[in-house]
């Protein structure tokens, strides 16, 4: 339910979450060493190592950032030993009291989409009992496939109290090839935006927002502000801050008068800021995750 | 490169895949209760019981099928012990002469996409070193994002002879939502055709095919033949077909005047044919693909 996420962003008052797109250049030399002599120049040494960071991250931003938002591909990249660090590395945000959106875009024909909706939102049936298999509070899902590829997440989501954004308008250069093509006198993604709506109209909240949210890049100011007047109930989650080139201003578009209706990611910002400004890994991390709520929080 | 899975599809004469979609409720009662004695009704019994399963598939099917197609779903959803179960399936059809297409259905932007990219088909830096993560011949990609989502992996198919299938149009009921709607008197999966047949100019085999190839929808043949006109030298990755309605007449439609330039699959109706027909999973799995060969070969 988008309710946990809102009131996690209001009792910080910071509607940002920290990225966790961990390459292993972005680890510090000596805890990379550390994990490499200990468990071997291996998938399991970059799992540790990984882990280590994403662990030190957590501790310094758990207090003032609601959320972090892994990117499962950094994980999949070191197969099984990744993905047992992305496991481990939601068990332990959760467990300081963030919410975890898993950034996997997801997307498949009804029944294979059901099977991604259990695997990150629900449970698997085992025999005569179920288990969770990867327990996010929130999933990223592509819309390609239209309503029966993304409904069994809403379903999940309303069974489980959970969330997903649906890419509508992505941060990417070439995100206008499909996505900025007009039918019917409407972007294809202002479709996409219609259908968002639709697929959350019953799960709206108590703060007034849906569990279906969408994808919108900070880096397309004038579109965001388009598709808030098209999704007024619907969060949006913001890529392309910093880094990218998104500005304050720009995410701003992305947000409604109460403040609330969107939430903003930085990665790289924020897990580099000890390579760009010095400092340890988590100073470094939490004075930047700070510059940028601020920053954020005087544009709206 | 596309031309080992042509290689292949032509030994066999047969030009189909057999999608590994295990729901344990495809499972023979027998397997399913063996492993989990023996591992308990946890990921660890699911994923040995699925294994078997696809072992006892594989065994049955790799003197007359060409390719594998787990779907990564399916294995997803049972966790780490899922993941580690696909892997194994992975490399027992690869060990059995199969082609593996991993349908996973990926895509993100630039970046992360390499990622991705990295984690199917290339390798993972590791310190001095790198290894594979999860190494499928081929992987089905989601082209939402536009051609810098889909770059990298074109480019990791440059890089390691293998292959990728972008969706194009899909065979759910509800894909012609987006995938229908019209720009500039083109549908929209006009206009991803288009796309994938630039993304994989430069990749050109020697039987005259591109590595960057397009999933194409069985239960929609018209679409199909539209689309081998737009894209002579694409290879078609035809889903939909038995289970979901797809007829042989239809992905005949997905085929070149060579007998070449489809690949039809079927996961369900191959997998479930003992519940149906009767007889072992093995025998009758080997018949059902046999009966499907013959009728899409009779259909072309």
């Amino acid at each position: 339910m988008i309710d946990i996420l809102i009131d996690k962003i209001k009792e910080k008052n910071n509607p940002t979450v920290a990225g966790l797109d961990p390459k292993l250049d972005y680890v510090p030399e000596e805890m990379k060493k550390a994990a490499f002599e200990e468990y071997g120049e291996t998938f399991l040494g970059a799992a540790h190592a990984i882990l280590n960071f994403n662990k030190t991250l957590i501790d310094a931003l758990c207090d003032i950032v609601p959320a972090v938002k892994p990117q499962c591909a950094y994980y999949e990249m070191y197969g099984l030993e990744g993905l047992w660090c992305l496991k481990e590395t939601m068990e332990y945000a959760k467990k300081n009291g963030m919410y975890v959106i898993l950034d996997a875009k997801r997307g498949d024909i009804g029944a294979t989409s059901q099977a991604y909706a259990k695997a990150y939102l629900g449970k698997t049936a085992l025999g005569s009992g179920e288990a969770a298999a990867f327990s996010a509070d929130c999933l990223t899902v592509n819309p390609y496939l239209g309503t029966d590829g993304v409904k069994p997440f809403a379903e999940e989501c309303a069974a489980n109290r959970k969330g997903i954004f649906v890419l509508v308008k992505t941060s990417n250069q070439s995100s206008g090839e499909l996505q900025d093509l007009k039918s019917g006198g409407k972007f294809i993604y202002e479709h996409v935006a219609e259908l968002v709506k639709e697929w959350g109209a019953d799960l709206i909240g108590t703060h007034g927002y849906s569990s279906v949210g969408a994808v919108v890049g900070a880096t397309y100011p004038e579109q965001a502000e388009a598709l808030r007047k098209i999704m007024p109930h619907t969060y949006f989650l913001v890529p392309g801050y910093g880094a990218q080139g998104g500005k304050a201003a720009d995410v701003a578009k992305s947000f409604n008068k109460d403040g609330l209706g969107a939430i903003v990611n930085a990665s790289r910002s924020i897990m580099c800021a000890y390579q760009k400004h010095g400092g340890t890994l988590g100073d470094a991390a939490r004075q930047e995750a700070i510059r940028m709520r601020d920053d954020i929080l005087s544009a709206l």
